[in-house]
Parts: structure tokens; C-alpha cells; sequence
């Protein structure tokens, strides 16, 4: 960390400053210019808040050199985090797809889509049961019961079930659920994800419409420093002044995410597109960009569908894109 | 709602289509082009679910003609929305400022700090309990002690409080506050927006940080939705390229929603700018382009703040705004 | 094209605006509502001035059904365009690399710079001449001579040359240039952009920091309807939230304009990155989108490039990413 | 300027980095930490290509701690720079409206027009001649017989000109314009700014769509390094994710830009708007916030006006917010 002082700063104030600093296991490094004196921070700076220096009235600015994050850190981990869920292995250059309904709409459903996507290769199921909707006249879910129908296509399939959670008075119902899902608008979440931190499941944490990669693992640290390591990230399209797609997919935050951390990082093509025909070309970008999963919306009879039955692919369609993402993925291996 | 058909559309799906409408008790009405025909749909759309109609085979694609919010929408209630909190006037002409802490830090703090606002004209004290921070390692606010604290100001002074809640399982804590402030990053927490709907507290709503006109009002609606009509707007600040300022205020937020709706609409200041030097020419602003209040970060020492000191005026400096904004209201309310 | 109108529009009004559409050869189509009525237009719309019809009095909203360009519209020109420059072929199932240094520095580095990339497969040269630099104070290119130099260059190797105008009087320079580039500041530049249209070079038009694909369609249309057929598209990132790359890769961009229009795209996935590591990856998911091209910046030197070395691959790193990209070219086009 | 440099740098890179330096005539200061070494660049480092040392191998990161625009900068020019254009005065306190048509489009049109606003209080006349347009088939301005047209007006009424310059082929042209001004679009057409700083008329340049404003005095820059200080800065609205205003006007700009720049700032609220009921209250706001003046649309006709009309006032709307303006201008003059 680095701070600017003002012109001819007060002795007392940037002693007391400098005092507070080494108390905190920090050393410092002045260089003095004409018109501007430099503090280097030397130490472990994580944990100093950035904004109870900048608001010193000697100080002109602070600027970070290292990251605010660090159990989400690769420096500090250099081996990529793997997290086993069932059969599927996600991170550590495999890769898994979880596929399913964007709801959970009915047992039948629920079951058929469940037993296609197995087949087909994918290693979870995904199904919303609680729904997030901008309007409140939009269909909310099944909420509880749709739990209770993912479980059933658990027990019939064998595959593990991923859903998102909105709210902390939920969590009893995830007592079963193996991976709980944060959606994009929950990511700052705090409560929430503070509480999750001392569950033992591995959390699904999606990046927020308007985030950075910063503000994604700032919340990944939440969740690890209330003790749960098992955070896997999934980028699922960002809100760009683009609106022929739903989002615009950021396809760089793979080798970003992957270069600042060491959680596996899985993409949603289809939030990101919204179009079921963008979907196949996002998945095999993503896939070429070293992804470590996928995250489909797959139905039955998306035309029909309760909810974003626009972006879901038919279980035909599914599997054929699986067959593709093999081709894709040995030919990457093959050439690393 | 306008619903374009593809070429050709299938007659038994036109059929299903018209007839699903009608029983909804939409009127149609059709035009047919070379290449394309169009629905008219007239009637109550607003509880359409658009995703639906957009999915089906035969659309191209569907426009809204109308705004999906009805308890919130300007048409539907020409008067203004006036939400009387102890002597406080909020909506209608009126100007309300709002001020105190961002965060309560102690007794002694936020008691001075009450006083003080108050004798500069403030009827409202705001004071954050529980602090939403990007980092797990920042002060997390003084939680229910805090708003203890308030309170104690509050018996003090008089002045009702205004406090942030940042998850479901805090509402008990908040029986005796006056206005529960729901943050940017929970607007769109719709579980938490459904049950303050079923309080009857004014509810001061802030947009988030990348959301729309449309979006804010439609979590207003999810309130309103649910029986809770004491709704208050908050224009924040929205995330831009422009990070000089911490947000960038749109003042535009203040005739444009004036314009849609008839919920009083107040501008924060201090979270825009984030600097404290800038939150006089913004609050002058808001006051010339008819906002129905301010919320404005004071602290009785901004420099030992433990959280957004760098934005918070002294008492003096809230002071001497306070008289400012005085002869700017009656200037504007004299030439209207 | 939808016209919403007013509550009880004015008759003559109505009549002028009915008439003045028909005798533009549209066709009317009426649907009266309660409390709205909607004007069906039919016909070729995209001349028709949305601006004009908006501000008219009787009118609450017009709505665009039908894109507003036609040249550049796939719905009009089925077949991709496909557009040769020497040996190379863009658009049309191909792929194609165009790749050189950022700047042309000298007529050492330019030659040995293209004699490299020709040698792993690139078969256009690229190289700035004119170099649109954010600061006065920084390397403007060698400008005319930097033509000069890349004309050797293209002597030395037989390779066709891409390189950037800024500004309609360096037209002259650009006699013996094969594709003439224009850059995401100059993406709206229309003095510019009907000149090229007179040309009867290819255009290679980069997509603006905060343009949309209609935008950008627009402004190849101002090419097209001048008279130059021969536009090529290029994204290469967009300005996001997102500070740690220097632009966000819009990889939907690839499957949306190929929806869109029949205009071969390419991608820019170093000016994208701004970081060497990241091309590679960019690279392999656009290849793996659907892409047409890519265009890359490769310097012989990239410590000691005069702008922009940041984001160079290295000769060497080009040659081994030229060899994954054939090999997931191969496996992509087995499984189309 | 910070220089952070990697862990263990190569000793001979490291001297010839600090030897460079200290041959532009920056003094260094060296703070060494365990990990990292950061040098503290001291003197005037406003021409180093931060990009140079960013790229080379010893260097983590580069971090500017001074602005990199110099003649902008009001740390080295404390003064407002005041401009004077017939009888108006642009910046130092005063408020200076500049006002009239969207598009010139007859004489008696702009002769109507240019009586009217003078009459209200305005001082400069505004006019479009070269008119960028989105699509190629709208219209694009009476281009040079729009110019005589505003000269006519000038000659009728004594208002000092300005009007919208869109290629240096144009300049010619421009000889009797009083005032030229820069498009958003053009905001960093670098050859265009260039050839305006080696003229000696006052420069009203827009901040483009999606640029900061860093980068709007980095355009200023390039007009003043070529010898013109004449600059107005105006901002006109930034692109962000609401679509219900046309733009989104940035008031923060005003405060902002005065702290860093000593160059006069306008607003133009019409464009920000898009929607003229929002003029006024906008208007109103910039001139709280201490802008130095507004440029307006007005037109005799606006639903007939050729381009624009939606924002334009009337006359007579027009004559009704100059009083205001004058009521505002002068409670916000007695307290300040």
C-alpha cells in the first residue's frame, strides 16, 4: 500500500499516522519530493481499511499494490482448489457441466429433464425452486416443494443437485441440497454469505451484473473467512449497454479469474446470451478459454417453460452440444 | 403490448395464443403485414408475464406499450404520495433533510451529532447500525447496539431515525425505528422487499447501483404489492466509468421519476460524491431540480469517522448548507 | 415500425401524419384501444426517421420493429459476404490471422516482424502508422513513412497490409494500402465513413468502446450506401466496470452479428486483453465461437515496443498459438 | 509516478530503468520491502510514457500520483480562465446561455429564432450545420449553406456564433464562426484537436459518451499543446444503463471539473434529457451546482423541426427558464 501525503503535512498527525501503522506490524518507507512525501507500506496490508487512511486530512490518496483478498488469493495458494461433489470433480483442468430447468416446474418435469442430462454427460442438476423476478406478478418458484422435486430426481438419478437460496431464513431447506447457489443479486449479499461460510457445502457464487473481479472474490473472502473454502465462482454475463443479448458474457474472466485465484471458475451461457442459439457458440468459447465447467439451462419443452424457456436448450440440442464440448475439450488437452 | 408474429405463424399456436389473452381479459387487435403481423393488446397488461409471450414459436418478438408497475405508476395516482414520519413532511413540495453519521460509533457521538443537525434544521436523523462493506476484514457496523444508540438520540432529541436493515432476520430490532432504509445492493432482495411490504414503516428505498428507473420502481411495486404503500425513492449515485467520484448522481432520477410515479423522491449526497467538498454543489442541485428531501452524511469529527469520513461534513460545514439550501428553496418556490 | 398515439389525438393531426406515411409507401394498419391506439406500419421503414415521428404531439411512442439498416441486414443478403485480399479469404467459414506490431518502428523490425508471422501462418500484415494516442505527449507513429515501411514490407513478403487512418486528409497515403482500418474512436466518424464508402478498398471497422452491434451495423452501413460493399467487422472489447483487462472481450458479438448480417467479423483479442497471457486464451474462444478472423499484435521486442508491448505476443508465443489455433480449428469444423 | 517492481529484479534492468529516469530529470526514491521494492518518482513526470515502463520486464505495475495533463490543470493555472466572445463572458463566475436550433434549416428559421433568445438573455447563438448522425439516411444538415445561414443571423442580431465542426476539410469554412465546437463523437479525434489547437478561436468541446474526465482534459490538452488555451468544457450527458432519458447528465462534472481544471464548464442539458420538460429542471441544477453557463435547444417549431425536436423548447418555454435562471442565479450569487 502506498500513501500520498498532502504538501507540508503536520508533524503530530503523520506521526500519530506512522505510530498506528508499525502498532499494526506495518513498516514504512518514506521518500520525500519537492512537493510530495510517499509512504510505502511493507507488511501484510490486507486487513488495514483503506478508507480510515484516505480520510486523513494529511493524506492525499492511498493506492493499493497488493490485493484487499487472501484466503481467495493465488499467491498465497498457488495450486488450484478441486472440489468433489458425487462423481463430478470441479476445478483442476476438468470439466463438468451441470445441466437442468431454469425451474423446477413439476415432479415429471423435473425427473425427465434429469435422467436426459445424465445421459447426455452432464455430472449435476441444476432447477430453480426459489426465483428471483423483477416483478412481483412474474411466477416466484416453487420455493420448498421444488426442493423436495430436485431431491426426487437426486434419488432417481444419482446426480447432485445445485439451487440457488434468496434468503437466509431458507437455509434449513438446503439440509440436503449439495451445492447452494448465490445468485448475481445477492452477491453482496453480506449476512448471507457470512452464514454460508460456516455451512460445510460448497457455494455457487455468481459475479453481480455490475461487479469486478475484485468485488467477486471480496465476496469469496466472506464466504472463506467465516471458514468454508469450497467457493466455486461462476461468471454469468455482465450488464453492458448491449441489449440484443440478455448480458454480455465476460469470456476474459476466465484467465483473469484464474490468474488472481485459485477457485475453479464455471460459466452460465445461458443468463449470459438469453438466446438458446447463442448458447452451443458461448459454451465452446468458454471451454476453449479453459473453463473448468459449465452451468446449461435445459428443458423439456421450452416453449413452455415457466421461466426463461427463451435461453433453454431442448434435451436434443443438450446433447448434441455435449458431443461438441468432448470434441473441443481433447483437442485443447491435446495441445496445451 | 404489441406482440410481432413471425412469418407464416402456425394457425393452431395463433389460435392458442389469442385465445390464452382473451381469458386474461386482453382485447386484440391485428394488423397484417406482407412479411409480418402484429398484436394489439388492450386491457390490464401489467400482469402479463412478457417472458412467457416471448418464447412461444410463432413471436418474433413483444414491446411493452404500457410500464409493468401499476401501484407505483403516476398514471394510476395522479397526487402525489406524502408520508408524514413525526414532524417530518416527505413529498409534495416540501423540502426534508435527513442527516447524521454513516456509522453510530458511540453514545456521546451520535448524540452530539443529533443535537447538532437538528438545531441546523434537519427533522430526520439517519445512522447506520448495520453496515454493508465490501470487505469481510471492515467494521461491520455496531449491529443491535447501534440502534440502541439511536434510540437513546432519538429520546433526546425527538428526531425519528432512519436505519438500514440488511437482512430479514434483524426486522425484530427494528420495531421502534421509524424509517427502515433498504440499501442499493439489497433493492433487488426480494424476499426482504415482500416483507416490509407486510410492515407498516416507510420504507426509504435506494436504486442500485446499475439498475433502471424501471427496476427501482418495480421493487417499490413488490412493496406496495404487499400492502406497505409508505414507499420513499433514493437516488444514490450509479456505478460509471468515471471513478473520480465514488458514484455518479443522476439528476435526472429527479423529474424523470417524478414523472413515472408519485412516491416522493430524495437524493443522497454523499454516497454520489463521495467526497466531502462536492456534497454542497450536489445538494444544491437536487433543491433547484425539485427533489423532495436530502440524506446527508454529517459527522462531529468526518477525520475519526470509522467508516466514510472522507464524505461526511463537519456540523459547521452541515450547518452552513442547511442556510444555503434554505434561500435556494424559497428562490425556486417563488419562480415556479 | 409501431406508432403508440396519444389519448384522443387531434383528427388533422392524425390525418397529416397517416398521409405523410402514405406517401411514402407505407402501409397502415390501426388497433383502437380504450386508452390507446397503435399505428401498424408497414413496409420499407428503414428510411423513415424515427426522430421525426417521436416528437410529433399526437404521438406517445414509436417503436422499431424492422432493423434500420439494410445494406449491412442478413434478412436481405442471406449468403455471407466473402472478401479477398491477395492470398488470404475473410468471411465464409474461414480463418483468417492478420497479425504485425502494434507500431512500424523501423524497416528492420517491420520485416522481420512480417517474414515471422507469415512463416506460422498469418497471410495479412498489420501495423500502425497513425497511432491515436489518448495523451499529446506520447508516440503519434511514424506516420507517413510507417506506410512506407510496411510497403517494403509487403514487398519483402508478398504479405497484403492492414493498417489505421485517422482523419480523411491522410486518404492519399493510403493508394497502395490492401485494408484500410478504422478504429473504435472513429467507429462514428461519418465525413470518414462515406468517403471510404467511395473507395473501393476493404474496410476493417472496429466496433466503438460503448457502441452497440446496431450502432456499429449502422456505421458500416454508412460505407455500404456509399457504395463499398466490402466491410469487415472487428470487436475488439468494449469499456466495461471491469478494470483489471484493459476492454471486455464481447464474445456474443460473434454469434450476434452473424445473426444479424452477412459481414464477416473478426477479433481483436489483443487491444481486448491488453495483457500478452490473455491473448491466447481470447484467441481460442473466439476461434471457437465462430470467428472469421483474429487480428493480433506480435513484436519482435515487445520490452522495448514503442506502444502498446504490454499486450504483444512474442514471435515465438505467435507461432505456438498459430499451431492451437489450427488444431482447434480442425476439431471445431469435425463437429459443426 | 510509482514504480512497483517485481520480486528480485535483474540488477542491470533495474540501473538502466533509473538511469533513463534520471536523464528526464526525475530524482527517485527507493522503498524496499521484503517482497517488493517501489520507487517513488519525484519532478515532472507528466510526459513519461506510463505505458513504456509498465511493459518492462522488472516492472509490476505503474501508478500515476499526478494528473498527466499539464496546461488543463489547475494546480499549475489557480486562476478560472475567462473567455471572451463578443459580448459574453464564458467562465469566472458569470452564467453565459447559449441558445437556439438543433439544425439550421432556413433563414427565416434561424433569424426567428437567434431575435427570440437574445431578447430572453442569451448571448451566443447556436446552429447545426454539419449534423453526425447515427443512420446514413437521416438528415445530415444544411452543411456549408448552414453556415451562411447562422452568419445572416449573426449580422441580424449581433450574437457571437457557435456550430459543430465534424472534419478538418470543413475548417474553411468556419473563418467568421466565433466559437467551434467538438462532437462527443469527436472527443478523441486526436488529428482534428490538433489542427484546432493552431487556431486562435475559443474551442467548445463535448465530452464524449463513455470518457472520463481525465480523458475530456487529455482532449483539452491536445487542443492547449497546440497553442490554443481557449477550451470550454461541456458536458452533454454520459451513456449509462437507463434508456428513459436519452443520456445521463454527469452534475458531478461541474464540481469536478472546476477542482481539477481552471477551464470554463457548460452544460447542455437538452442533450443529456432528450426530453424537453426535463430542460428546465436540469437547467436549474447546473446552475445550482456553479456551472459557468448552458447551451440550449430552442426552436420556433419544434414538432416540425428537422432533427432533435423532441428536445428542443419553444420560444416561449425558453424565455420562461431564462427568469428562473436569472431568480437562481442570483439567491445561489448571495449565499455563497
Amino acid at each position: 500500500m502506498i500513501v500520498i501525503l498532502k504538501e507540508n503535512p503536520d508533524e503530530k498527525q503523520l506521526n500519530n499516522l506512522t505510530t498506528w501503522l508499525k502498532n499494526q506490524g506495518i513498516s514504512l518507507h518514506t521518500s520525500k519530493g519537492l512537493h510530495q512525501t510517499i509512504l510505502g507500506l511493507v507488511g501484510d496490508t490486507s486487513k488495514i481499511d483503506i478508507d480510515l487512511i484516505k480520510q486523513m486530512e494529511i493524506v492525499e490518496d492511498v493506492k493499493r499494490v497488493q490485493e484487499p483478498f487472501k484466503n481467495a488469493n493465488r499467491k498465497f495458494h498457488p495450486l488450484d482448489t478441486v472440489i468433489h461433489v458425487g462423481n463430478a470433480v470441479i476445478g483442476g483442468g476438468s470439466m463438468t457441466v451441470i445441466a437442468g430447468p431454469c425451474s423446477v416446474e413439476s415432479e415429471e418435469q423435473i425427473i425427465t429433464v434429469a435422467r436426459s442430462v445424465k445421459k447426455s454427460g452432464a455430472t449435476l442438476l441444476r432447477g430453480g425452486a426459489f426465483k428471483p423476478r423483477t416483478s412481483p406478478y412474474a411466477f416466484q418458484g416453487l420455493r420448498g416443494d421444488g426442493i423436495k422435486l430436485l431431491l426426487e430426481a437426486k434419488k432417481e438419478t444419482g446426480l447432485p443437485i445445485v439451487t440457488e437460496i434468496m434468503d437466509l431464513s431458507q437455509l434449513d431447506l438446503f439440509d440436503e441440497v449439495d451445492v447452494i447457489q448465490v445468485g448475481a443479486r445477492n452477491m453482496q449479499n453480506f449476512e448471507l454469505l457470512k452464514q454460508l461460510g460456516r455451512t460445510r457445502k460448497p457455494i455457487l457464487l455468481k459475479r453481480g451484473l455490475a461487479n469486478t473481479y475484485q468485488e467477486l472474490l471480496m465476496s469469496a473472502e466472506y464466504i472463506m473467512a467465516s471458514g468454508n473454502e469450497q467457493v466455486i465462482l461462476c461468471e454469468r454475463g455482465i450488464r453492458t449497454f448491449e441489449t440484443y443479448t440478455r448480458n454480455t458474457l465476460d469470456i476474459s474472466a476466465i484467465p483473469a479469474l484464474k490468474t488472481l485465484s485459485h477457485l475453479p471458475i464455471i460459466i452460465d451461457p445461458s443468463h449470459a446470451a438469453g438466446i438458446a442459439r447463442f448458447v452451443a457458440p458461448l459454451s465452446m468459447a468458454a471451454v476453449a478459454a479453459g473453463a473448468d465447467g459449465l452451468i446449461i439451462e435445459v428443458h423439456n419443452d421450452p416453449p413452455h417453460a415457466l421461466c426463461d424457456g427463451l435461453q433453454s436448450l431442448t434435451m436434443e440440442d443438450f446433447d448434441h452440444l455435449m458431443k461438441k464440448i468432448h470434441v473441443l475439450k481433447e483437442a485443447c488437452d491435446s495441445c496445451k
